[in-house]
């Protein structure tokens, strides 16, 4: 279980993991590794807050292993300055929480910076998914890689799975391949110039996953993904496997052929997402 | 909350409703008619199998209302000829849960038509949902429309929701209009002829919810209705407001302006939804 | 998880068992030889309601396993005579929930023999029990042996589990020795001879479980069975181990050594009950 | 819901509160109140350790209210000495959960006094149960009341409500009378000049709760009270109302009769604890 906590101009921003196993490996620098990865990486192409965030582990971790007890981490806030906001009280931005989350608390929510609807949570998150990762790793194998596969309506293409590891941190807006990165960056910094942002999809793909995770009806695992995803501040939608493209699929062009590859039952073409049967 | 039980050639198939207030008018009837219109409407467009499902409330309603008590409802498997399905047992279908469900649970699910992984389970679904649409209606004023925007590649166009209301039952693909109603049905017969089957995407309307449903973050409104949604068979994807069209347009074609009509603080284009801020 | 539902003088009572995992040996006989145990035995001591309560298992059971699915049970109800009852509406049983329902459900609850509220629906506690006591045995070797420690003031002495687990089930009370049962059974009936009836005290014994159920803080294993008998309608409290004596007892008294008896460490008077550290 | 983080000999105790509604005055020193209660009041009584621990609240709150979201509360653990605790590794102490997390975990845990099952980590429940009170009382105008009932076999006699409430705070045993603490406080130092300890038991009244708390059948008030009870480290019992003594009552002994006064309708005795109907 994960709860998160913290505001964008509070003290903090962090996560409690509540359930990890005893002796997993983990040190701060594992999840600062990822918090790093988090980070706007140049002033060009986003938002020019510059956190320096420095994540601390609170609990649940001792002599580098956990415990089994809750995992709580945190990053201090420092760059906060209260002031800039304090006209967002009256004047509630468009497409941002600031008024709905006026109504939902009464007037008492903490409304700088969007508060606890601020992008800025999401370092909690990615603490979280630090930890998650990592156990998903070392105790059943599973890689997780996700990268940026459109942004601005530049879509990444040609590329393997192993082009999109080598490559994703390798430039700013983590695209697979440095081909994709310069136009996405491009689109970037066009849009910036006119005082606009751009839209953009995400891809995660989960390797070595093994049958039978989740628990039918109502926690498939693509159902408890897809709720994951779209606790994500901004996130519109969610798709598995061939997706909404499948809409528009015969039942034969999407029926995924069960065949034996080296020994192993696998599905052909992996149009349902890996995922079949809820 | 709500559970499913009951499987494709199993005894029953139901639902149990836990947490309903008191004192909701409730009858057999009331969830009868949803049943009715879930059964397939013709035996040209959908699976052969013709189900009669009669709806029993066995617990939570009493002279006519909702007691507070948990909700059991069910409908007995009448049209089960186990004897077709037992090849399956052997033959995993491919795209189905046959082959999977076999490996989680170690040959012990009950692999007839499907089982526990069968399309026919959505009758429990749809028996907790028309007592969840009753609450929203009476209890919040909320209205649900639900219809077929898109079957085939046919997609509906130019509607309003009064349209949607008032055409969706009178035609058996459940079209927002009687001309995409058409349409689609000729798709559908098409593929059928040819031994195949057509994919489609549905549009569901909330009208009249309050602000403030839900609960951030990782309980947030659209995030639960992701995961419910993604429970239904077949389903691969989920969209909200503008979706994954979103990708594609810049901030400031996606930004929706806060605006008051009516004197009420209304968001112009709904391009998120209805919800933001999570 | 267990869902429980019915009411006294509605159509039937039964649980739902969702978790259960498939390959548990269970049929309907199974549940009910524990529901037969439940029966008044002799129209002397109890209610003179007669019950022959039928299990009917709807879900999750496949030629005599269980299938991983949820496993719905349930008994219709017989000796239903509503009438009996009209009168509680309007003239609340004391030391009964009718005036609490009334008032918590708006009037909207079934009052009928206590509805949702009467020692009946314990039926579906027995059902759910008998699935929970067969996984704990044939999973996990572990046995539950529970029996009337006391009643009406007299309390069985000197006995072994053993003693217990023979007795139990041969006299109508419940007891580990025929001479306290004896002794109970005249309680209960001179009480009952002045219209009146008398308390008890359960003990319940399981043997066989592996360190580390439970998980800290707040789901520990005896927080979470606390939980489960407080749920009995008419307890009024639970202990574990020395329980309420422990209060009166100095730390060395109740202090439990850790010995190692035929290679295996173990704590040498069990006054925790068998729980330590949560 | 509440989270409690934190170990005995790590950088920190805490708790997280999530679901405290938004608009309630909540002020570090509120919380501190409640913590300098809990302070072991003389080197004489109780352990020698003397933590001062100051809260801080990390999130949750804005300028002295509750905003809706997370509270995050912490006391930095000072007075620590792991070397002190090094040897409890190869030498689990009896009564303790030493043995018992070193098998559960693997020898991962912290075994530093204890760690996780240390009476320490009561820190971060008493944080969390002040915000709980703070908000029983404002929100729903519920007073809850506890004190030691007995201890070391010295029972409090004749006292009222309001004397405990009086009187509990005033002496460092927070006995509800002064001749109560004074022979209480004997018994423990007496024990302790023989190196030893004593037991007791704590009665908690929570008054003007309104009818319909709690959710049947296995969310009732009594259940979840009781969970939360044997989360406290070392409790081997709960009970409600008349709790065991019920069992040596008869039927007629234990009713509960409702009798209107002033008005309104009570029950007579509060032999069932205010709590009946599950």
């Amino acid at each position: 279980m994960v709860l998160s906590f913290g505001e964008s101009h509070g003290r903090c921003v962090g996560a409690v993991v509540d359930g990890c196993p005893a002796g997993l490996s983990l040190r701060e620098e594992d999840i600062q590794r990822e918090l790093d990865l988090r980070r706007p990486s140049s002033a060009i192409i986003s938002t020019e807050r510059r956190e320096e965030d420095v994540v601390e582990i609170l609990s649940g971790v001792f002599e580098g292993y956990t415990t089994g007890a809750p995992i709580c981490m945190l990053a201090w806030n420092k760059d906060v300055r209260s002031e800039d906001y304090a006209e967002i009280r009256y004047m509630p931005r468009p497409s941002h929480a600031d008024y709905y989350a006026h109504v939902k608390y009464g007037g008492f929510n903490d409304y700088r910076g969007g508060g606890r609807f601020s992008g800025r949570i999401t370092a909690g998150f990615v603490m979280a998914g630090a930890v998650a990762k990592r156990l998903l790793r070392e105790a059943l194998g599973i890689r997780i890689i996700g990268y940026s596969l459109e942004i601005g309506g530049v879509r990444a293409e040609d590329f393997t799975l192993d082009d999109a590891e080598r490559n994703r941190y390798g430039n700013d807006v983590r695209a697979p391949t440095p081909e994709a990165a310069e136009r996405m960056r491009e689109r970037i910094i066009e849009a910036r110039e006119r005082g606009d942002s751009v839209g953009g999809v995400v891809e995660c793909i989960a390797v070595n996953v093994p049958i039978g995770l989740g628990e039918p009806i109502f926690d498939a695992l693509d159902a408890d993904l897809a709720k994951a995803m779209m606790a994500i501040p901004g996130a519109r939608g969610v798709e598995f496997g061939a997706g909404f493209a499948a809409a528009r699929m015969t039942g034969s062009q999407h029926n995924d052929p069960l065949i034996i590859r080296d020994g192993r039952i696998i599905s052909e073409k992996n149009d349902a997402g890996g995922i079949i049967g809820r």
